[in-house]
């Protein structure tokens, strides 16, 4: 478990998703409907809309990164209501996942997560990273994405990933 | 960057993949139409089908397997029809991430990864894990799940996540 690397990761990834949301608003743009249409949209009438995926996916790396650096997390209430609200919201967690220090997350291997929802049970810290914080965090910044591009926003697998570290050969 | 962990996770969303799918043959059935209708079926005229997503998560997941572990990739080559097929697959792939032994990770913060659609550059392991493999990897099984879904297959979000290793207090 590199804990450090994977909130660095976290917040790439909202950036992308920040992206997405400008190209949405641009698509709406281009075809004349109101951007903020996106926000109710949702791919099954029993899933989240893209607010509420939003707000997950952002509270899945908030929490993440305060459990592992062994912080209280910051409240980010649910008020978002447009695309403009959700982008504010994304940055308001890249800056808090930004301002924590890697030397925080040092001791995260020998830590207890012991979310609320767990009703005082507990898991190892790995394995909350592996199992529970990755799959979910992904989970809706792929469902997110999935919403733009079921309704036409020209995005591709690119957008998705971002610019990648690559070495000359 | 701990691999090896990595490697054993993405074998157990595979392993809930295969339950999403199964859970898709029991829906077909109840409803009376064919269940292999859900292979050909996507979120977006320019997204991959179920079936695509279905086999680049298993290569996802079996490339990052191979490249860490200092091994060449098996090939699997994508012939997959039905959803039988498509579970073949999956096991095919699951029972390759677990024949290799956690010791073959162990140099692999130190290797190159340099695969074909690079072109002759390369990627620090760490960078391709985390950046390249995992979002890949997660945006293949989230975009299974949600055809599924969005076609009304009963799944809910513990069946995305799995079983979880739990501690009591």
């Amino acid at each position: 478990m590199d804990a450090a690397a994977t909130i660095t990761q976290f917040g790439r990834m909202l950036d992308n998703l920040d992206r997405w949301l400008e190209a949405a608003v641009a698509y709406a743009g281009t075809k004349k409907f109101d951007p903020d249409v996106f926000a109710q949209s949702r791919l099954a009438p029993d899933q989240y809309e893209l607010v509420r995926q939003v707000q997950s996916g952002c509270d899945q790396a908030k929490y993440a990164a305060a459990y592992l650096s062994g912080q209280k997390a910051p409240s980010h209430p649910d008020t978002e209501k447009t695309i403009g609200d959700l982008r504010s919201r994304i940055r308001t967690c890249v800056s808090y996942l930004r301002s924590i220090e890697s030397s925080a997350y040092a001791g995260a291997a020998d830590r207890r997560v012991a979310p609320p929802w767990l009703n005082g049970k507990w898991m190892r810290a790995d394995a909350y990273l592996d199992q529970v914080a990755i799959p979910n965090f992904y989970f809706h910044m792929t469902t997110a994405y999935a919403i733009l591009r079921h309704n036409g926003v020209p995005l591709g697998k690119m957008d998705f990933v971002g610019s990648l570290p690559i070495n000359d050969a």
